[in-house]
């Protein structure tokens, strides 16, 4: 089964296109590491159609870091996929390793992928066939004007990026794009073609979504959110934050 | 002191430009891996201008192998400045978690950048006054001609890279190119301004370095060599390829 056809399932067995983000920031976390995570885990599961940890905040942490996220990703529910937030590059030759790294030895479902160097900088991640990539086409910061949304002869430096998951399709794996809905108008959404499609989370308005015309995607679509639910309204639990993420996304979804 | 001081200082106590690239292959490895890196790194310290660890390599291993490097890292002697290879990018905030890593966990002296995200996807590590950041300018894969070799509303993708490069100029940290000397023609190379380089390699024949114009440059060059040093005949000791790949690079910088 392909990834998306395994993230397809899974939003279809939720009802819930939330991607929970796990981004763990020691000076926001009561008690260790691995036993806030186990908790927004298992409480968020069942709201969850995918989980997406960032590795740079397990990196923060160190070594120690490391070993709990290689913890984490073994203890993660099976039927939940799981989008390694990783934004990896390098030349494929180093590639090969990162791709060994997250779908060997730690059997990822997914992992994000910064392809500013090239089509053969994303092809060792595309030969397992049951996985897949996000690429950054157009992420959700200020700086998203200095090169993405440029234009590259004579279309956005995204759309490039775009072409690099089109062509992914004569490939074993899967390939979808990372799209922010900051700083963007309703023209530049309408060049967002039907691949799988990681929306960083809603904006403020939660308005542009419909730009994307989610209505007629065949590919499956998560949306993240994090900080919300891992920090937001601490008089509720986890559970329900996901639950109210899920249910307004579903409305955003809806119009 | 700056990074590029400390690097300057470095390169001229050992007349050498040499980058020794630790990238540990599990699979030609005799050994187990810090005791190899170790090694390595005792023997060629001599001659090196800087160690630069490519992640990814140790990444493979799994946590195990992020506890060695973050073990070597302690042990490196301090006269050496570390670039740490890891081609990171993510959004601001993110990027703040993985610069406290690098420079406040990890304490190493430079890191490689991916700056695609954008200019302020860099600031973070601009804060550290000590330390510096190598972004990817034109990377040694054919796939550079995918967008770093493009034109960028009227210039190559790689010199607005090399834009956000000058910009930093007014932060605390340093910023120079990575610039490999593959897949370029003289004529790319002569965009190529007087900041801080790293060199994935030699060119095939090596004379591509001239088109540098390394003699006319104030900011300190580091070539890399890597397989060539960890693989290559393997009846010659670590420190006697070290001191011939320095010597090789010297000559190519005297043309």
């Amino acid at each position: 089964m392909s990834f998306s056809e395994k993230l397809s399932d899974r939003i279809a067995v939720t009802g819930s296109n939330l991607c929970v983000g796990l981004d763990p920031r020691a000076e926001q976390i009561d008690g260790d590491l691995h036993t806030f995570c186990m908790q927004v885990i298992e409480e968020t599961a069942p709201f969850a159609a995918a989980f997406k940890p960032n590795i740079a905040y397990f990196e923060a942490y160190g070594a120690a870091g490391y070993q709990v996220l290689e913890d984490l990703l073994q203890q993660i529910p099976d039927e939940v996929p799981v989008v390694l937030d990783v934004k990896r590059s390098d030349i494929p030759e180093t590639q090969k390793y990162y791709a060994k790294s997250y779908f060997e030895n730690w059997s990822v479902d997914a992992v994000t992928i910064n392809s500013y160097l090239g089509f053969d900088s994303i092809e060792p991640f595309l030969q397992y066939e049951d996985r897949g990539v996000y690429l950054l086409g157009i992420t959700s910061n200020p700086g998203a004007q200095d090169m993405e949304l440029r234009d590259l002869e004579g279309r956005l430096a995204f759309e490039h990026v775009q072409d690099m998951a089109h062509k992914s399709s004569s490939y074993p794996g899967d390939a979808g794009l990372v799209v922010g809905l900051t700083n963007v108008t309703s023209e530049i959404l309408a060049k967002v073609s039907d691949v799988p499609l990681l929306v960083p989370g809603l904006g403020a308005q939660g308005g542009n979504l419909e730009d994307l015309q989610v209505a007629g995607r065949q590919a499956p679509l998560l949306i993240n959110a994090s900080r919300s639910i891992l920090y937001g309204e601490p008089d509720k639990g986890f559970a329900a934050k996901a639950e109210a993420a899920r249910d307004k996304i579903v409305a955003a979804i809806n119009g």
